[in-house]
Formats: C-alpha cells, sequence, structure tokens
C-alpha cells in the first residue's frame, strides 16, 4: 500500500508498515506488534513530535554515551524493523558497539538481526555482537540473560531502545547507565532507567545522534547538560506536557456526527 | 505460558496471549495485534476497569438495542478471538443478529470466524451472517464495503466493536444508531459513533448483557436512559476521567532505582 507523504499520520503509517513487513521476514515477534501497538497510542498522545522534556533527556543521553568508557547500543526485532539505518549511524558517531538482545530468543533471529544490522553497516565500521553469547545478565531468568562479555556485561553505559522492564532494571542493578527509548513514561522501562527518553525510536536515535556530534565538539556543554539533567524533574515534566496534550486533544473542535437517528425507545 | 490469577495484570495478559494464539490460526491479522496493542496502552490509563462514564454509555447503548426493531452486533476477527462467546450471550439476550465484517477481508477468514460464534453458539439460537454478502455500505472503497441486505445494511441499531473510523463514520451517513466499543476516547470510531463506549471489549459487552436483562424488565427505566444519554457530556466525562487517572498514575509513589552510577562527564 503507497500512503501518501501529505497524510496527516504518514510517519506512523509507515512505521506500521515496515513493522507488519519485519513480522513477515521473521524479525519481529507478535508481541513485538502489540508492544508497537502500545506505542503508537502513547505517541499519539504525545502529538508525534519530540516534547521539549525528551529532548533534555536525548541531549543528556548523548553527553553520557560520548563520555562513556565503553557504550553499547542494545537492538531488538523491532528496533532492527524499525530503525536500523539509524543505530547504525549513531554507533558510528559516538562511537559504540551494538549487541543484539532479544526478549523471546532464538538464535536464528539473532543472526537475522545481526545480518540486517551488518548490511546497514555500508564498510563494516561498527562491532555487532549477538550470536554465541559467552556471559550472563544478573538476575534474569533463562535465555533473557543472554548477553556478551565484552559487549553489554562490561558497558558502563547502554542505550536500550524499547527495552523489557526486567531487563533495563537488572542492568541498572549492574551499576551500569541505562538510558532508555520508550513511549510509556509510565512503563517499568522508563521507571527504572538512569536517563528514560520518552519519545518514539527513530526520532530519539536521530536526535542522540545530532546531540552527539554537537557535544563531540564541545565537552564543556556535555559535561553541563550532564550535570543538569534531572531524572524526576524530566520525567514530571513529561507528564505535565501530556496533560496538556489530553486536554487540547479533548477541546479540540469536531464536526458534529451527522445522524438522522432512526431508532426511538418507545 | 500460565499467567497467574495473582498478577496485577492478569486479565490484559491472558487477553494478549489469546490474540496471539488466533493470530496463529489465521483469525486475527498483523494490524490486528497492533491495534489490540493501542488498545492495551488506553486500557492502562483508564485503569483496566469499566469508569463511571463507560457504565452509563453501555447502559444507553443497552436501551437502544433493547428498543431496536433490527439490532445486528458486527464481528471482525479480535473480536471473535476476545470475545466470541460473551458476543453471543449478549446476542441471545437482545435478541439481535451477528455478522462477521472485516477490514482485511478474505472469504475463507469470513467462513473461520462465522465458525468460531457458531460453536459459542450451542444450541444455535443467533442468526450469523458473513460468507456470501449481498449489499453495499455507500461510501466505502472495495471489499471494505460488502454486508448483508437483511443483516448490517438494514438494521437500525448496530453494536460495532473495535471497529474501523471510515466504516463506523459510513454507517451514521446510513442513519444507523451506531454503538462503537473502542478504548481509544480520540478515534474517529468513538468522535462518529452515536454511542461510544470508552472500554474493554469483554468487560463492555458483558456489562451491556447485564443492561439488557435489567432493561427488558423495565421499559420505563429504558426510555429514560436513552433519554437522558448525552453524547458530548459522556465523552467530557470520560476525558475528565483520563486527566485524574493521569495525575494519578504520575503521582504514585516509586521505588528509585539503585544505581551507581559509574560514568562522570569530564
Amino acid at each position: 500500500m503507497k500512503i501518501p507523504k501529505s497524510h496527516p499520520r504518514h510517519d506512523s503509517l509507515v512505521r506500521r508498515e515496515r513493522l507488519v513487513r519485519a513480522w513477515r521476514a521473521g524479525i519481529v515477534v507478535p508481541e513485538g506488534l502489540i508492544a508497537h501497538g502500545r506505542g503508537e497510542a502513547w505517541d499519539y498522545l504525545l502529538g508525534e513530535g519530540s516534547s521539549a522534556p525528551a529532548l533534555v533527556a536525548e541531549k543528556a543521553a548523548a553527553a553520557h554515551l560520548v563520555a562513556a568508557k565503553r557504550p553499547v547500543i542494545s537492538v531488538n526485532g523491532n528496533v532492527a524493523a524499525l530503525a536500523a539505518r539509524e543505530v547504525i549511524r549513531l554507533a558510528k558517531a559516538i562511537p559504540a558497539e551494538v549487541e543484539v538482545n532479544l526478549f523471546h530468543r532464538s538464535e536464528r533471529r539473532v543472526r537475522d538481526i545481526a545480518r540486517i544490522l551488518r548490511s546497514a553497516d555500508g564498510r563494516r565500521r561498527v562491532t555487532i555482537r549477538g550470536p554465541r553469547p559467552d556471559a550472563r545478565i544478573p538476575g534474569l531468568e533463562s535465555r533473557r540473560a543472554l548477553c556478551h562479555r565484552d559487549g553489554m556485561f562490561r558497558a558502563d553505559v547502554v542505550l536500550v531502545p524499547l527495552e523489557d522492564g526486567d531487563r533495563a532494571e537488572a542492568l541498572v542493578n549492574m551499576g551500569k547507565t541505562v538510558i532508555s527509548i520508550d513511549l510509556n513514561p509510565l512503563s517499568r522501562t522508563s521507571q527504572r532507567a538512569s536517563i528514560p527518553i520518552v519519545d518514539e525510536l527513530s526520532r530519539a536515535v536521530l536526535n542522540i545522534e545530532r546531540f552527539v556530534r554537537d557535544l563531540r565538539r564541545d565537552r564543556e556543554e556535555a559535561r553541563r547538560m550532564a550535570d543538569e539533567y534531572e531524572r524526576a524533574g524530566n520525567l514530571r515534566a513529561t507528564f505535565s506536557f501530556l496533560d496538556w496534550r489530553l486536554s487540547v486533544l479533548s477541546r479540540k473542535p469536531r464536526r458534529r456526527p451527522r445522524r438522522k437517528r432512526r431508532t426511538h425507545v418507545k
């Protein structure tokens, strides 16, 4: 289906199509489609744009990524389907490594996702891990704990887009600075992350990349951003924004539904 | 996966599993999984219970269904997966006919859904239409317009759970009383329906059935409910409720994430 550029919800519909295609290719699981729907609802509430508090969190995230010794970006099926190229660009800009981490893990899906990332990285400059994990995240069950010793396990700063709450929390408990991207400000991931970014994946990754490029040239500003970012205040600002959005949406003028009532209760 | 009854989000997780199973059986399409996710996000915001304004709309819906000459309940893949039995019980209580109407229509899926409904109707007392449509809803394109002359086409009151905005609007334009069930109060379906019910499908259908049984015995009360229901006021009350919920959710006490920060921006 061709979606006209002029459609008011063009970006959202393109993302939906991309995800369904990735699901057909076995990259995305059905639970990933449902999770994407939850994100769509939140993004609609947020106005499908990056809010001011999201931009602040994205700049703080960039500051931490630039200063990190071993930054790692985690990628799952939905992330690969929606923003493989953007993630690779960000990994180059930082520079950071990329690791495939799946909630519904199958080795085949890990390999397929790693392949998508590699083909997004034309000149093979980014380290992409995933297959053959050799370490475990403490506190997680079964295959969900699997990771790489030289990747996620030893990372100091991890960017976890669309992450599950348990894993986000387990990574925080390992002492890492955990940067989440999750449209739901009430999710356990957003509640547990060190720097929760409440924004849509592609927008967030593009914004972080832009801030990374700025802050690499201006370490003074990077330090200031990292110092001034205040997690609780940022989440409060997000809720104020949502509150305002809800009031705008519920007041917006609407055509009255045309109806010629035929039924009467007698 | 067995979900313990004590889990705080038990019902929501059971529904999600049921839907994924129906998707495996070819009853639900991937777009249906994404739509379900949107519903999950709204239901979480609403507190996963029927709000007071939802109950008012459900009672008004029951009053109109009881008084209708030709009431029809529309069923799609998600509805069949989540509430086939509840829909059949409601159809018997009114009594109403049931018609399968799909947004992503394939004749095979129509037949499969009709079969699920028939097996939920042990003693075959409900008329279930779907295969071999013989009429079109004006103003809709392609296969989305297909319906039955003696069913949806000539109905005076239609209950359309989880309906697409275009079709809800087209049915309103035909002069029908359109009762929608949709967790998103801002969706085009909720905005266009004569009686928008902002509640989760199974809860809404069970509530309407209960009200139908009450109002069949008390026509006076049925008339009062239908007269007193005020669409715009009911939607305003829904938004006030959401607003309150958001303020509660954003204030709820949270454990501070345990974090031993390792990174410093120098």
